[in-house]
């Protein structure tokens, strides 16, 4: 493909990307940060240097001053040499790319789009799978694993233990070597999904692109692929070796392409050859809605909003027409053998997710969730890493029994939400009714948040709906981690509060999630330079700056205050009497 | 005033205001609604009509299709029969209108904006207060109680208690009888403030009133007016004449002009003056930071961000200046007298709120607010209503702790809080970081919520902010409405959730907080009319669209659903064995 002139690069004001290095027999590990200068704290006489605050990058290559992008050629794989130093994988040949895959019946449609990536995929070549699961079992830490510990300030042993005890996941599929390793886990920061793929009001594939690098240098950590339409297999190609951030499908969209839109006439082949097919590429982890069991049908019929999942309604027509229990349920154990020769995580999911207030925690929901707890145990026998979907539509109130359920039900495995979206009266600002429910769930232990965009049951988002759905999720799991008390989690906010009290405006907006947004606001009332350096803002005037009159306060009564002060410690020393 | 070109009438499609009226003797009580109608549910042979949703309207007359604005008239004085039936009040000449109350140190100068409303104020003309909470005691139901009774859907006796309890409060100052009457309180619909007034960078008086317009049309329970500029006392009148709901002030703000803003020569005198002042224009409730006591603020010496609260500075620099207690403490008997033969609320102020996630729930904070308790008492032991104040910026984990400690020490009283933000870090978007933890404080029994606006912390919120600060507060308010299970809560939920899942996307406008946004997003990508009465919508188009296949498997599997549902409901009546 010829490449177009987007700008793929993207960078932050006064940011750099950093690495922290492995040390000793891990020297070939670079875990990338975002370091932030910092100005100078200026007093009368004397002024004290502000150290660099270092924040967590999911923007790969694409924030490197020097990366060259080249979407034909895709990001260096970081990752291969690990994979192949385990010795436990082999290369071969692999399904043969039809015309089908693509969405065209005939070969040689002329607006078929082919892809200039070749190689021959890997797959385990022992009886053992080849999953951060089953090395985490032995007792082994990965290379992976050491990259996590390091990304999350944790000790490598506790990133293999979650791991073992199926509390958290690397998703990373050794087909996509280009990916740097993060981990899905309620010990872990939050993370979050975007979502991004053509529809049918398609987008060309570099515009699929763009969205993926856009998503991820707002800070997605994950991104699913929910395209649908033509040259599917190859948008796909190009996201995944242009991605250094794992991906999700739901290769159920893309098997009913293949059967033409028809939910009847799926089959298990069809679903299996596109599981191949996917994991041949390197997808990281596939939602697979294998909870959704015939009889729970039924249970949906006097809901107010019936089955909103995509995935779920297929299946449930599929159901309904056979009058039997799906093919991903009846295979289950299939599917999990073919994902564990890939490490292919499985995203279980929630078919049957409550899609108002009114059918929020139904009996239907709830049946399917106790399911996915037992498919979690099948998927851990095979040593598959395995993630939960949760809703939807929840009011605040029902929150917590969702991620109370879905620890009890599937032991803990990662719980990743769609929100959830706290009320049902506000679309356009659906991004906020469900960053509410988001944090609050992820306060709870869900450990991955589907972002959802102001466009949600409206439109399809554009690059500013990305943008203002990413921060806003990024608002709502970093709200959760200053809840848990993770470690360093308060650094930033530390950081921009002593910013904005000694009136450094730059560094406060460089600190931002968005520091672009915060220098426009700032310049929309005081757009003079001076103003940026200004001990007031133009909310208040210099006059009522509660900031400024609390410096003058301490400048101005420091003495007194220090009396004051000591005072009361004598006398809380004292045992608080006033007498003696 | 010559009246501009600025239409102050809103509407919102579909709708019309309208009454529900008092029986028998309260026949004079007319209780505003917004109707909203919605079209028929059409199925394939039949259809169904919906009946139209009735939801709470905070817009005053500027709903009103035959209402003809006149902003040198003021709104229609609806309370004034009520007020004057209880014959306990006198008119009287009322302090004289001097320069300074404007801001203008000499008479007559060429910018002074002289208003057009001649009256009488009145006061209390028994030794007995005439405050909602001392007829309250009294076992008396006013008619403003009546009034919120029907408002909020509950029994006017329950109202009257609530009251005398101090568990809520109508804020309704005798002096304006233009506003509807309603309430705040822990047991009622969580209601928001929104913030307007001029700033230096003044703007028209008109211009305020345009604002305190359009936050009420999106929901603005009541208004806070903190002007600092020139012109304040006139553009207050015109505030109050114009304002359908309650107007609530900092009074130490233009207390602070009259001495040339320096802080140290505030006076009691000026204070009394100052709320004399505004308690005869109509004020209805006054921020008042009387639990700032001296000994407290070496305690915020060590903070991250010191003091933040405006009213909070001012009051510090004054005490360490004297040495002593404020005038707000030691005067704080002869407030509640004076506050109390004007039925004017007091907003206790958190003048030690914490100004970043570092400083929350610190010993200084909570040493205030153990004060406010202290005052609360002494504000009931004088009949006068009471809200307390609350932060600001507050981690998820430390929210509950604020709610419960307010209870605790202010016995109940209405709780009002700013957000809390729960991060620093997203300047830009502290309406969203502030929304999180207001539908969780709301949640927990906080009865208001002061609104924040995109652009707090950066500059001056403009109309599109108002707009995006109103919202997204209604969306935290009607949440914990949600979650608190109140009488109708899920009503609209419902109903747009129907509308959706029936394709009725003109109703789901209709039926959204805001319409206008909400349409105009799903036009961006399928504009055209027919898309309003499709079966899909642009983000997964019509092969993948999760709600139409619902419906198709409701139409063709009717009849195996219905076997399938009465087997199910045999099998749990037959005790869930398989085998009998």
């Amino acid at each position: 493909m010829e490449q177009e002139k987007i700008n793929f690069k993207r960078t932050f004001p006064a940011s750099k990307r950093i690495f922290k290095k492995g040390e000793g027999n891990d020297s070939d590990i670079f875990v990338p940060f975002r370091e932030i200068e910092l100005s100078d704290t200026q007093l009368e006489q004397r002024s004290f240097q502000n150290e660099p605050v270092v924040v967590y990058d999911t923007a790969g290559p694409y924030h490197d001053d020097s990366y060259e992008v080249d979407i034909n050629h895709g990001l260096p794989k970081v990752r291969d040499a690990w994979i192949e130093a385990r010795e436990d994988v082999e290369h071969y040949e692999g399904r043969r790319i039809q015309s089908i895959d693509n969405g065209f019946s005939k070969e040689g449609h002329k607006n078929y789009v082919a892809h200039p990536f070749e190689y021959q995929p890997r797959r385990g070549s022992k009886d053992t799978p080849v999953t951060q699961m089953y090395y985490a079992k032995q007792g082994i830490i990965t290379k992976e694993m050491k990259f996590v510990a390091i990304r999350e300030q944790v000790e490598p042993e506790f990133v293999r233990e979650e791991i073992a005890r199926g509390r958290a996941i690397i998703p990373n599929n050794i087909n996509h070597p280009e990916s740097e390793p993060m981990i899905i886990g309620k010990n872990f920061s939050v993370k979050i999904n975007a979502n991004i793929g053509n529809s049918i009001v398609s987008s060309s594939i570099e515009a699929e692109i763009e969205k993926l690098v856009w998503a991820t240098h707002w800070g997605a950590d994950t991104i699913m692929d929910l395209s649908t339409g033509k040259n599917i297999h190859t948008t796909r190609e190009y996201l995944l070796r242009n991605s250094p951030v794992p991906v999700g499908t739901v290769p159920i969209y893309q098997a009913l392409e293949k059967v033409n839109g028809v939910a009847e006439d799926l089959t298990w082949e069809a679903y299996r050859d596109t599981l191949i097919e996917q994991a041949e590429q390197g997808v990281d982890y596939f939602t697979i809605h294998a909870g959704l069991r015939l009889h729970y049908i039924p249970l949906t019929v006097d809901r107010l909003t019936g089955i909103v999942s995509r995935g779920g309604s297929i299946i449930a027509q599929w159901c309904l027409a056979h009058h039997e229990e799906s093919f991903l349920y009846t295979h289950f154990d299939e599917i999990c053998e073919i994902l564990s020769q890939y490490d292919v995580a499985i995203s279980l999911g929630d078919g049957l997710r409550p899609g108002s207030i009114y059918d929020a925690n139904d009996e239907s929901q709830f049946a399917e969730l106790k399911t996915l707890g037992e498919l979690t145990d099948i998927a851990w026998k095979h040593n598959v890493q395995v993630m939960i979907e949760g809703p939807g539509h929840i009011p605040m109130h029902k929150i917590k029994e969702n991620q109370d359920l879905a620890d009890f039900y599937c032991k803990e495995a990662p719980f990743y939400t769609l929100g959830p979206l706290v009320t049902d009266i506000a679309p356009a600002y659906d991004h906020i009714t469900s960053a509410i429910g988001a944090a609050q769930i992820a306060s709870h232990g869900t450990a991955m948040l589907c972002y959802v965009t102001p466009k949600e049951h409206l439109g399809l988002p554009n690059k500013d709906d990305v943008r203002d759905g990413v921060v806003t999720y990024k608002i709502a799991a970093h709200a959760a981690d200053l809840s848990k008390g993770l470690p360093g989690a308060t650094e930033r906010d530390d950081a921009i509060s002593k910013a904005r009290f000694e009136f450094r405006w730059i560094d406060q907006f460089n600190l931002a999630l968005d520091p672009d947004r915060a220098r426009e606001f700032h310049d929309e009332t005081l757009p003079a330079e001076s103003a940026k350096i200004a001990h007031f803002c133009s909310m208040c005037g210099p006059k009522f700056c509660s900031m400024r009159l609390s410096h003058d306060i301490r400048d101005s009564y420091k003495e007194q205050l220090e009396g004051m002060k000591e005072k009361a410690e004598e006398f809380r020393e004292g045992g608080n009497r006033i007498y003696h």
